[in-house]
């Protein structure tokens, strides 16, 4: 694990109350037997043919790190709320369970376990809220990245979303998702030194405005960039900013691309394309910015529009055609027995889970199963061991290679779940061992005469 | 400044490439004079009749701590993209300037500035994306979490959202948002622990689960719970549950309150209370949770339904009807000189601006006006001074006082602007002289012939 890559311990009261409360009872009431949790998106969004997973990096570093400082232990004691053995219990709490999860870059659907925790109780629940945390966040952006990706073909791609992220945090590791989806570099300098992505950047309309004229304002950046720079034309005139750039590289500099950030991007790119290839900026690139996403990058591109590289910022970052995913980490098993939740609208298929995908000849992905775990030959599920004994079973995998199974994941995709527009997301198959064993609790737990 | 609400340093690399590249580019050619940049909503969301300001204590930190470390400084070496004079340049780098804003929980509208930093433009500038990545978040939340406190009346009101906030910095910081905008806890107890906020929390569905019978479970968490406890009864089946409750009580346990998390929750409510009231247990609180929001507790409430409390959690975290705001920091005047964007749809109004707001004799907004800031009188604008020399002015305001602003700021909104449904925002009037002023630079600038 790339010590560089940690976004920083999280500290051990970043959690929900409640997860204390069950984590004092359980030890009062001596339940440690051993639970299985499994983390799972209950209903696709309108908008989602698929998602993509991510986030499982740093589920595992926060599961290896957790610990209770002295300080976090001192202020809950001053809370009142805690007897001095639940605190002495806090003290030495270390995570020591297992892991089985879905790499990261693996596509899934709704219904299909994307994480497996598996320790004593009182351990695994505490862990609930930073784990659905992390992975929440980095699945729901990776999903859309991987849109904008398809979208976009093979033209360069970039995360602007920093602004706009929801804090710190989420603004790295949102680059992060994006770059696992395929994007080719971020904006966020932090991210480019975290996690090893390439970084790229131009200049804002502020250093236009801030000289007298747009021209002065271009031969100031050239004089300071004299090896290739990016000049952002929109904040007069953007044609006009188009030829002020090809004046600016007949006089010697090296203008590697235009930006144009506002108006009709389809039309103004088609007209700054013929500006610059009439002035003899062939190979001067146009990158588009603004508020776009996979819908608008796609009715761009479908429209002709010579656009060579986007800047992808707010919707992306917040995912804002589906800023949530309705997704859960539930028991599924404790002490050997399987549970479900009943609660309308919000039942649970129980027991430990694992899920098995069928290819066709052509790669394509022919379907999914969600069977029992322990009825899936070894080597077969989809989940694969990643922690035991509250270790990581390997050395953090490069992004790189998260990338590249990405890509292959997205590749194997039916073309329904891929288009851009009503897309259809494919649907696991429950094995009749789930289906079963649910009908089976259902007729017992919670309905047994008090 | 309590030492404790620090959600830690900023990372100086906590922003965007283009940031450090006009920063070493105005070294190089001598920009140095003063730039005043403001942060602004350019349009409001269509759900929202008002915003709620929040997140300017995070930005002063900010200012305040930002210095880059050797290693970063090391890494922008290795990046081959700084020459040695600028990164001597950022080993030096401070932030000098002065910002002037709205306080917290203070209501604004589209068009008004919220925040002024007046600096070098060097400095004024780097700052930028974290500032936006700051003020931004906060505030959308906080005017989704006042609108969900308009709709609650006088009903205790929980931030249940950590979960599914996007990553640590964003649930704490929402948190503390919620806070200011009238909420009365959080289940977050980390931000208990920095804000000084009240904490509650309850049981998880898995606690439950993890027992033979739910009976078990609610017997078993008040023997650890003695002095009082809130059961979760929606597990299998809620009225039967609501009965297990009342049972309880029955054998001495004290039920403070039932959560219901699922089903038809006015109808589950209106029996549950039966339930209770019938067992003897009228002052058991009934709590309701389950992807709340402001318009689903309107709904509950209007039905009667007799709900004490609500938890409210992802779609206010991620303020989900309107999941980013159009905001923008522009710079407006650069060496004693108004200055101004034209980008199509994105122009700006031009020149350091300060908001005058109205009141009418029963204490309600009249108006508001943006003017130039020169031509308010001292003490008569709304953006206040709060940081000179790049130190703050004043400890920072207890949390208390920005919530109590914001109840005030709140209720001094026009009936129209508080509606939960169909909102009406007022709009500032731009002052004559912020008029003239676009117009006269329209005339001049970026038209300059070559």
């Amino acid at each position: 694990m790339s010590p560089g890559s940690r976004t920083g311990t999280t500290p051990a009261l970043l959690t929900d109350l409640y997860q204390l409360t069950m984590l004092t009872a359980y030890d009062e009431l001596g339940m440690r037997a051993e639970a299985s949790f499994e983390f799972f998106v209950r209903h696709m969004p309108e908008r989602r043919g698929f998602l993509l997973a991510a986030g499982l990096q740093q589920v595992v570093e926060f599961l290896e790190d957790l610990r209770f400082s002295e300080e976090e232990l001192r202020w809950l004691e001053g809370t009142g709320r805690f007897k001095p053995e639940a605190l002495r219990r806090l003290r030495d709490f270390r995570f020591t369970g297992a892991v089985d999860a879905l790499p990261e870059g693996t596509v899934f659907f709704a219904d299909e376990p994307l994480l497996r925790v598996t320790a004593p109780i009182a351990e695994a629940q505490l862990v609930e809220s930073r784990v659905i945390n992390l992975l929440h966040f980095q699945t729901m952006i990776a999903s859309k990245a991987a849109r904008c990706r398809l979208a976009a073909g093979d033209r360069h791609l970039a995360d602007f979303g920093m602004r706009r992220a929801h804090g710190a945090e989420a603004a790295l590791l949102a680059a992060r998702a994006c770059w696992i989806a395929g994007f080719d570099s971020t904006a966020t300098v932090e991210a480019g030194r975290r996690f090893g992505m390439p970084i790229s950047g131009t200049m804002a309309h502020s250093f236009i405005e801030a000289h007298d004229s747009e021209s002065q304002a271009f031969a100031d950046f050239a004089r300071v960039h004299p090896r290739g720079l990016t000049l952002l034309i929109d904040t007069y005139d953007t044609v006009a900013g188009a030829r002020k750039a090809v004046e600016l590289q007949r006089q010697g500099a090296v203008v590697t691309g235009v930006r144009i950030d506002s108006g009709d991007l389809a039309a103004l790119a088609r007209e700054v394309r013929a500006v610059l290839d009439a002035g003899g900026c062939r190979s001067t690139r146009i990158v588009a910015s603004g508020n776009l996403d996979e819908f608008w990058i796609a009715d761009l591109l479908a429209a002709g529009a010579p656009i060579d590289s986007f800047g992808v910022g707010t919707r992306l970052d917040v995912s804002a055609d589906a800023p949530y995913l309705d997704c859960a980490y539930k028991l599924q098993e404790y002490a050997g027995r399987a549970r479900r939740k009943r609660s309308t609208g919000k039942a649970t298929w129980p027991g430990r889970k694992q899920m098995v995908r069928r290819f066709r000849a052509d790669g394509r992905i022919d379907g999914d199963l969600v069977a029992l775990a322990d009825a899936v030959p070894k080597g077969e599920g989809m989940l694969v061991p990643v922690m035991r004994g509250g270790r990581a079973l390997a050395a953090a995998p490069a992004l790189e290679e998260s990338r590249a199974r990405a890509r292959r994941s997205i590749a194997s995709l039916p073309e329904a779940c891929r288009r851009i527009r009503d897309p259809e997301p494919l649907a696991a198959r429950i094995d009749e061992d789930v289906r079963a064993l649910a009908d089976e609790l259902d007729g017992t737990v919670g309905q047994r005469p008090r």
